[in-house]
């Protein structure tokens, strides 16, 4: 990979930069004891809330729905959450608490030296499907050190959709090749590089609980197992 | 002031955040002199290129011209100070590195020191009239700590257009309420107030070089003389 050419680094968050399970399932389960419904086991409530993120996307990237905001998308999953488990009404300061619980997610143990270490030499920013608010309080929590956020607000679309990766390379006045996807998702990294970013795939084998196989199935022009591995490929 | 309301303080950058005529004099400086014209004062220059920065962008503000990036009125207008000086056709590569001059200004001393107090009780932001690109490779070059970078092409609005400030605190998911314009420029402060934003004014005396007087002609809710006393007034 000619490296040399890469100027940016941009970094899918959830999953990549953000171990959000983990995160989710710890505020579910105060959340859930106090609200007597401690049987329901937080990491399966925090994979059912996550199942959910996909679909309501979908819903914008199609058109059926005009841009919203992760968070709004977020708090009406929730609802459909609790409505799955029976659960009735819920005081409202508690759903907005635990719905801002999206904002507090833990990064990975080896992201914020790893991010550290790029900023070095690279422009690093986050090019997210969530959105300012959501991000730049993120990062402020678990000390990502962002030059700048990019993410679906200042896209106006939802990743895999062309116009996020372009208007973000757009906004970094950049070309695409000079603009490198970091995610542990392939879809994401095949829809990047259709748009002619470059692409690094990072295995995030907890992301769902339990190890899973997450050998890359292609070619990417870099493959890591951490942000300490891709800094150094990198000359960080 | 009620300043325990206060979450987010959001900076002018221009003349408030780094000092623009230096750093514009200071890559004029050999530009002027490759090209023969070492007579041309620097200063002078970059004081007759940002004396067309408010112009330009007040073509914008009245709606007939569609919104365009500050880059590009950069450098419409550094071709329009050529002409005016009798500068004949110029090589690209040096109108292109002289225009990024603006994506390397220096900080006035105080301001990293500031921002970081500020930034550990904080959201810390530029409201600024450049664009991502410029402001954050401005911030990677100065080493300004923000959290989340709020600029014209996230509300697609120059100041003072209410716009601008207005979807700059929703994009934080904030109220006006809660967060503070910070400059110093007092139009810029009216503005904000208007749109009910808290305010604090820095005095920079030095903006346009000879120290002048710029003593607040209102009351806004802060008035300092630089980043330390603000972070200060701010219990920070």
């Amino acid at each position: 990979m000619p490296i040399t050419e890469i100027k940016a680094l941009v970094f899918d968050v959830f999953g990549t930069v953000v171990d959000w399970r983990s995160g989710i399932a710890r505020e579910a389960a105060p959340f859930l004891a106090r609200i007597g419904r401690g049987d329901v086991d937080p990491h399966a409530f925090a994979d059912a809330w996550r199942a959910l993120y996909m679909p309501a996307m979908e819903e914008v990237r199609s058109g059926r729905r005009a841009f919203t905001r992760l968070d709004v998308l977020h708090r009406e999953n929730l609802e459909a959450v609790l409505r799955g488990l029976g659960i009735g009404p819920v005081d409202e300061a508690s759903l907005t608490a635990l719905n801002t619980a999206w904002h507090r997610l833990d990064p990975w143990p080896d992201a914020v030296a790893g991010l550290h270490r790029l900023k070095a030499r690279y422009m690093i920013a986050p090019l997210s499907n969530g959105h300012i608010a959501l991000i730049a309080n993120m990062a402020k929590c678990a000390g990502l050190p962002w030059d700048a956020i990019l993410e679906a607000e200042i896209a106006r679309a939802y990743k895999p959709a062309p116009e996020a990766y372009l208007r973000s390379v757009e906004a970094l006045a950049m070309i695409p090749a000079q603009v490198c996807m970091v995610a542990a998702h392939e879809g994401d990294l095949a829809a990047a590089a259709a748009c002619g970013l470059r692409t690094a795939y990072v295995m995030r084998p907890l992301e769902y609980g339990a190890a899973r196989d997450v050998a890359a199935t292609r070619a990417w022009d870099v493959a890591v197992g951490d942000f300490g591995e891709l800094a150094g490929r990198f000359g960080c």
